[in-house]
């Protein structure tokens, strides 16, 4: 992850993790979230049940931060949900920190941890409210907890699917009872969310890296509009909505996901090597050096120089201790040139044609940063290739993209943004190659990607009225 | 760095930093010593003068840990000196933080950082001690502030010189009065210690990378024997010890320097490509994919896999988020297959011949443990290669190679440690490569390196008593 | 307030802080709640309004760990309530910090903090989940705010007073919304509740100590059954239950509050003194010094001892450095003498007879301790009197005595006590004596006090099913 | 101890513990340094030793601050000795916290904790800087541990006595070897040093309150210029000055130590009871409330109220949560009303005529606070009796009296200053009065106290540049 006070870029979102059935279910948890450590680090959070009651722990930090040996080892039961979290709707609260933990009279004590956004949040919430429910926090997954409290359905099953059944969004969803875990993904599967067995245990996840973490072995993924039901009966696996095809998140084989992962069998380094290769198909250039931007465009610069014959090079260093905390340099000094986590490397790219690889341009200022640095570092020309089309269009599933207005390929040419940009040539990757590139299944008309950030076809009902907010406040 | 809990590495030293008569001088301190973080986490320090008098701070931790807005603020000067350490010698107190800080009847207020260690401290202590003098720290670096405190020299210039003539070992210091500034190296030159101009104002590194990070411009590096002292009068250059030729540390090029720094002249990238390139022209092999242990092994992979036209892949994965205070696994759940850190990625090399490229083998259970995650995740072939030659002697100048019984170098062939790491095949670059792919500048004998690891020729003496006792409590 | 650790003892309970109207209501509240800081020490919390919206916040810790000047200086108002407390029901979670913040459809954000105990939470929580109501805390403040968010009523106040009318209990209520600020005492009065006036604003604390602290004036007691709405139309004063003469708890007369409060116009070190004289003439002893149990029994001690004419004296000093973080001795050290925070004065005592004054026996065992150590100390005689009656009958208003199993004075007649603590002499002060000493005016057959921890006849109903849980969990 | 940034007050210093041959020994120094706390709380730290090496802890905080659980346990040894600091001369440095450990060539390691302070610390200091030496702390101690490592005596005895030959001042000495703890007071005795037995262990302190924490037994008090050897041989006597008669500073009794203390078999509450009455007998008054300002002065006002027969009350309190962090009111608040740590209780006071005890008056700031929060609380009198004679002259041996020019009894007589402080009549005791009240033998024409600061007679030289810095900078 770059790092949000400097560089404009897309905010990741959350993960989840959970396992059943296993005397280390902490533990375990522990190395999953840690493994899911980019998803999200502004709080997290653990949830365990000994089959008779709940103990919790989550704090504002990083994984390592908010679990100390004491803690952990306070934390008994052998299944467990967890959840790291960066804000996107909701401010940033430790009460707005998940698992969600709430008693309920029918159901007793349940957890709940998600990954997405809800479209139709806000209106769902004032409905309840006007109804008398309290809201405690300002995130989605309360709103699912009071759809689950408030249904007279007579089993939890049927409490969830009618609770799921009035949302619209994206999300993965685990909800932990003393006797069960509930699994669901929202009907578009926008939202990727594994399935897989450790010794007998089921384990979930938000990204496959975390099954390699804890030594578990892939299944499969979650279907759209699946419920799985894991109690004494074993696994069960329903539907609350019609089978669709599923529209992933393209940003998360562009950017968010780890390289390491699988996303429906498709590894995502391997992924990003393609998009950089078919970038070089589609838009090649002359040039003595690639460099990415570290660390998200290593993969694909990679792609591209292998394709091009070019030498791949270290042309841009990021410094790795940058923290939290970090001092800032004054304007005064960063106009002097002080550099905080980027720097050009000067006998790299000195002289030099450079092909500069990124996976996305958001609002342009850092692409128009970093073009500077590899000039006044000497390069003589500098090519900008981002492994992604323009984004033109504002998420509403759970992607921190600014609002259009923010957004520079939403209000200029590709040709005015190179310009803007400092660069001697911008191309964007296409949808099409990106289609081909990651290559997954297509069927029928749906290509298996959620594109709408690019050609503003969203897969969902948009609230108006939300979309209006999400505009107004980012 | 990799996390020394977990991997047996070569220990990275100090970093210094220092700036003369520029009205920023503390915060570009700052992020000069942030830069060169990956020299040492364990304590950070700033001393600075206003000309009539010192400030100074100094705490355990890393640099943005050590230094608030409030701290910094309270530091008030044009004339700066830091400090990062890790220690070598010396406990990990805060005592030994530097820069050290103290006063002296003859030359008033005085600040001392240092990169090195010496040789003979301990017999000098004694002696010191004899005199009666009064130790408040195990670092190195106070025997040479009492060594120039006792001086009976007329000036602060002799003093320091009388001081050098004493120390063997490696070190480049830098020293801070009110009036001041004082830099110098060993006669050797085994620790890089760079001069640059920032505006009017010279500035002072151990890396070049500061350099890059502040702004400020490259003008050469600091000379064996040589002592810069910077006054009221300018610059003026003198020697301590006849010119001899420089020896730097070949682990500087090969594992230690940022790879945006610039030793003598020659960027640490480009070397490390081409260190990889020769190994791949001393040791070619067949293979589908290369990779490397990242993040210190990553440019020597990509030379290599240039070389051979294999592709370089992501095959291994590091957590970005593990600190300090990340909870190891049990015994149990490592069995198991718990990851904390490094991951194979299955998808990049299950089926693969992969080619792993690392930087150095120190006592041989990382190398293993690499092989083995590897071939767990698929690999059919694993060809370990490494971009420097066998380790097989202690370091007496500041790098914590363990003791020789624990080199693996020092007591097994080739073959019979590629046996313990379990690797399809093993070889390691040749000192002739080393020197010819780094290509410094040879003169008559002189390669320019300091090869004592490799083969046992020390540029200094070796005080055999302080040998054994390095050896002894390693 | 003593250690828990240490010694038995009844425990203090909650603070509740508000004003209204005034440019400094934030800073003004942080040093009220700072006066109240005795009523409670596990978390603080301040919410404040600038009549647009709502900011807050809460954490662990005392009310200077709590707010810092930076988080101060970001909680931007004029009307403001605040709360210290110390869990009595509900566990040591942050999330049961208040003031409890939410929002509801028909009154928009809400902020509510009380200081005090309700007998029929658990049956209200459960009916309030039997119909979809998500319960986040385990506080009993959270059952208020269901009850107000589900009230049909067209008013605030409407829906205040009909959630007042389902609770059984102690409290002293604090309603903060973006335009009005509420307030309300239990039908009996059972904690204290005082308003003032600072300037032109109104203030309210549940002691007087916290007028003195921000220099407001007294203006009179919060009547029992009285809801106080203050907002734009100034003052206003109804009633949600029938005018019932107070029955204030005596252990804020006799231990809980401040000496330099004022409860009902009586102040508290002056009722205290009392009582130690009232407890000399009913059980007067000839000893050589008083002494009394620092710091809750000294303004008994000293008027014991002046109406007794026998010398007071510092005969048992604690050492008020004993922190949350104390390190506890070993039961080894314990017995080897090794003392924690209170000791006995040697030279004080030695050869003398004692009288000890302490406010309450628990269970005993601090008692014994005390008695033994002024033994040690060489007192020849200890006589003990207590400046309550015996403690027989649990609390279910807010005070954390012990279940009654546990409560030595509902199992053992005073002279068993005695011999069980090893006292010379005990005597309690009676009821009669108590109720005299203080003062308070007495109407009909009603005493002006809650006496049911002595005679267990308790002014409210009390549900079995709660009382049986509050005697089980305890 | 009273805030320092809110009254004008004396401060305290430092404290030291020590213990030889228990098993127990870090555990004990811990609790005995609990109990000195009030002499100091700025750092506090521990050296131990096993016989065969040092380990030791010290940073800045109070004691169950700097000491916790983890640490304690890594301290292992049988001896060891402790102290806590508040600063007067060295400024507040971590680097100033003691127990300073340092190593020489003569003596093996050494840890040195003293109580006290120099009067010719500078100039030794230039003298050995002269030499050579290089200082690293701004403590005397410091000056004591350079002359012991450059004597050239055959034993650590004759180094000891030699260096101690060379200081003036006042100190309580401990020092601690791997073979032998040392202990030393000063020529006038005018800190004061018990030593006690805890089974077979013998146990030195500042005061005697820490061992009746640890459960020792008070032996008798270190005698001026005595040294103690502890080692194999047992316990040895010895002298490095003349015998003299001690003069302990006076405001050992009045102000610095805890009540339950002896100094010289004379117990400190007592005899403030004493000067309380002495003052009464001195000062007679017609008046309805005595009181005294918390906590320092309880025990005068008591003996005053007992001598009197007018009641004592508690007509000031002190909040017992300011802590350290602790926000102070702006200006502005402050002058509305706000108080921050002592108000006066209105019930008490009002329609009152009022003593007022306070032990000292320094600058006369906080007694005319004081006066005015009575009087705004309704007294219709006030009269202030100070248990001490006015202080006009500065303390050299470690009290941070403020410098003569501050000092308002230096520069107005009794009557201007109670025009100054608003009071209706105040009184300072005579100096015959405190000696007297206190009731130490008295040898020839030597009382027994330190009276100094009252009248200017030193017992030392005083060296008068060092006077003349401590005037100036102060």
């Amino acid at each position: 992850m770059r790092d949000e006070s400097v560089f404009d870029e897309l905010k990741e979102e959350c993960g989840v993790f959970g396992i059943l059935g296993h005397p280390d279910a902490v533990q375990l948890t522990y190395y999953g979230l840690h493994a899911l450590q980019h998803r999200g680090q502004e709080s997290a959070g653990i949830a365990v049940t000994d089959g008779t009651g709940f103990r919790y722990h989550r704090s504002m930090g990083l994984v390592n931060e908010v679990f100390t040996p004491d803690i952990l080892e306070g934390l008994k039961g052998s299944t467990a949900i967890g959840h790291v979290r960066y804000s996107t709707t909701g401010e940033s609260l430790l009460t707005n920190a998940q698992p969600l933990v709430f008693h309920n009279a029918v159901v007793g004590q349940l957890a709940l941890a998600t990954n997405g956004n809800l479209v139709n949040a806000n209106r769902l919430k004032e409905e309840l409210e006007e109804q008398g429910a309290v809201f405690h926090t300002t995130s989605d997954t309360e709103v699912i907890a009071h759809l689950i409290a408030r249904s007279d359905a007579p089993s939890l099953e049927e409490a969830v699917k009618e609770a799921l059944n009035q949302l619209t969004g994206a999300y993965a969803l685990l909800i932990l009872t003393n006797d069960a875990l509930l699994v669901a993904q929202d009907p578009h599967g926008l939202r990727p969310l594994s399935m897989g067995l450790l010794g007998d245990a089921y384990v979930f996840s938000s990204e496959t890296c975390a099954f390699d973490v804890v030594g578990a072995e892939y299944l499969r993924g979650v279907q759209p509009g699946e419920l799985l039901i894991l109690d004494r009966d074993g696994l069960r696996s329903s539907r609350f909505a019609p089978p669709a095809s599923r529209a992933v998140c393209s940003f998360e084989y562009i950017y968010f996901a780890r390289p390491d992962s699988d996303i429906d069998g498709i590894n995502v380094h391997t992924a990003r090597k393609s998009l950089g290769r078919k970038l070089y198909e589609e838009a090649p250039v002359e040039a003595d050096v690639v460099t990415g931007v570290p660390d998200s465009s290593t993969s694909a610069a990679i792609g591209f120089a292998e394709a091009a014959g070019i030498p791949y090079e270290l042309g841009l260093i990021k410094n790795r201790y940058v923290g939290r905390t970090f001092i800032q340099p004054s304007q005064h000094l960063r106009e002097q040139g002080v550099k905080m986590k980027l720097s050009a490397v000067r006998k790299v790219v000195e002289g030099k044609r450079v092909v500069m690889i990124d996976d996305s341009i958001v609002r342009g200022t850092t692409s128009r940063r970093i073009v500077n640095m590899l000039r006044e570092a000497g390069a003589t020309e500098v090519h900008v290739r981002i492994s992604s089309p323009p984004v033109k269009y504002s998420c509403f599933y759970g992607i921190d993209t600014a609002n259009r207005k923010q957004l520079i390929a939403s209000n200029h040419s590709p040709e005015e943004i190179r310009e803007i940009i400092g660069a001697d040539s911008l191309t964007f990757l296409s949808p099409e190659g990106l289609i081909q590139a990651v290559g997954r299944p297509q069927e029928n008309a749906n290509c298996g990607h959620c594109l709408a950030c690019f050609d503003g076809k969203y897969p969902t009902e948009i609230d108006e009225e939300e979309s209006l907010a999400v505009e107004g406040k980012r």
